[in-house]
């Protein structure tokens, strides 16, 4: 058992808890809670860390296979993100997607995220993007890492099941978008075509811009179409994470 | 200018920004920052609070008529509610809505949220249901406060133009919106109909349930109809806000 904060397992998680760098030099992520713990592909997990109470409640029947080291219960707070931890958290190994894999199916449904900043926003949209279908999620590297402790959070497990792929210039990949008969879609306050207006029937992605200032104008002019998403009232926006789940989950009522 | 933050004035704007029975009982909420200021009806800004560095840059034309106090940076730090503030802290008088008025409209389209407890998610909703062209949010009154800094900062100015209503019991007032033609319908994972099977163009009210146990089986029971938003992987519910979205969004899809 780690008795001390001062154990470097206990420093190494703190730090895969604060830092992107570190999670990606190791090529893992955390997650917390037995929730999490009991979607996670069983041989993504690489090591679980227990709280002392945790452990003495549920023993380690749950746990067989896998490698497992027991906190004393201030070791696991200071380790854990949550303010009340559930007592479990799990070093889990990172997944690598290729574009090529997300193009394979039939009339791809993709989105594509310019520089979204907020970890529960992009958390929600992946679980929003699970729910409609979609079959990837495909985000500027400006964006915020997925593998933040807050985005896991957001993604109620989705993290573990929905292709997703960061990358250097949306604007480069547009052209293998195409080729493949995909149309781009931006959402657009002067678009032409309210969203439900367009058919999405065949392969199509979504730009979502980020939360403060949309889509840039140069990916903007780049897209197939604009679309619009009335607004009533004075708004001047959505929030990105409900423009995409609107845009997505009317491609999945097109699609059925 | 208020240099202390001992100061009674400062005293209470910390304590509008925590407790939602001072609030009330004063009768004001608090908005922070240039866009909330100049999208706050004149008639219901009680007081401005601005930064000293602030005032110096813009001067006070800006806030003519309006009754102001400057305060000492360090002071104005500890009264607003953010890390970075813009210096400008407006005390703004509640809203009083009826339901009555809610109603007044033809076929009115209501939300109705039971218990729901994310700030966040709530002022999402807000500000989703204005776009949507919502007509009113009843809320049960142990859901969060509507006026919680971080649900006013959520909604993006729709708190100061959706109309919105807490009662003590969802269903004490189904029989008011029953009378009224008003259709009820509940997401439920068992709906026999798709959300966008049903016909919204008539009054409809959209049942949201609390963040992590959904809607009450009471409640529940109490529609006149279960809604199903279909849902693809493994997800056993989508987020609060974006099923609302999606349902609101799907309503003003028809009506258009």
């Amino acid at each position: 058992m780690i008795t001390s904060t001062s154990n470097p397992q206990v420093k190494n998680l703190q730090l895969l808890k604060k830092k992107s760098g570190a999670r990606n030099e190791q090529n893992v992520f955390l997650v917390e809670g037995m929730k999490m713990y009991q979607e996670a592909p069983r041989s993504k997990i690489k090591k679980v860390y227990i709280s002392k109470s945790l452990y003495q409640e549920k023993g380690q029947a749950f746990l067989q296979g896998i490698e497992t080291e027991v906190l004393d219960d201030h070791v696991f707070l200071a380790a854990s993100d949550t303010k009340t931890p559930q007592g479990l958290l799990c070093v889990v190994e990172q997944f690598h997607y290729l574009l090529e894999d997300m193009l394979q199916k039939k009339n791809p449904h993709l989105l594509l995220l310019e520089n979204l900043q907020d970890p529960g926003n992009v958390g929600t949209i992946m679980r929003t993007a699970e729910g409609a279908g979609a079959d990837g999620i495909i985000l500027s590297r400006t964006s915020v890492d997925l593998y933040h402790p807050k985005t896991i959070r957001s993604t109620m497990g989705s993290i573990y099941r929905m292709p997703f792929l960061y990358v250097n210039s949306l604007e480069e990949i547009l052209p293998i978008l195409k080729k493949q008969g995909i149309r781009t879609y931006a959402a657009h306050l002067q678009g032409k075509n309210c969203y439900d207006q367009e058919d999405y029937r065949k392969g199509c992605a979504f730009f979502i811009g980020n939360e403060g200032n949309g889509l840039s104008e140069g990916l903007s002019r780049k897209a197939d179409a604009w679309i619009r998403i009335p607004m009533q009232g004075k708004l001047e926006s959505l929030n990105a994470a409900i423009a995409a789940s609107i845009l997505m989950y009317e491609a999945c009522r097109q699609r059925r």
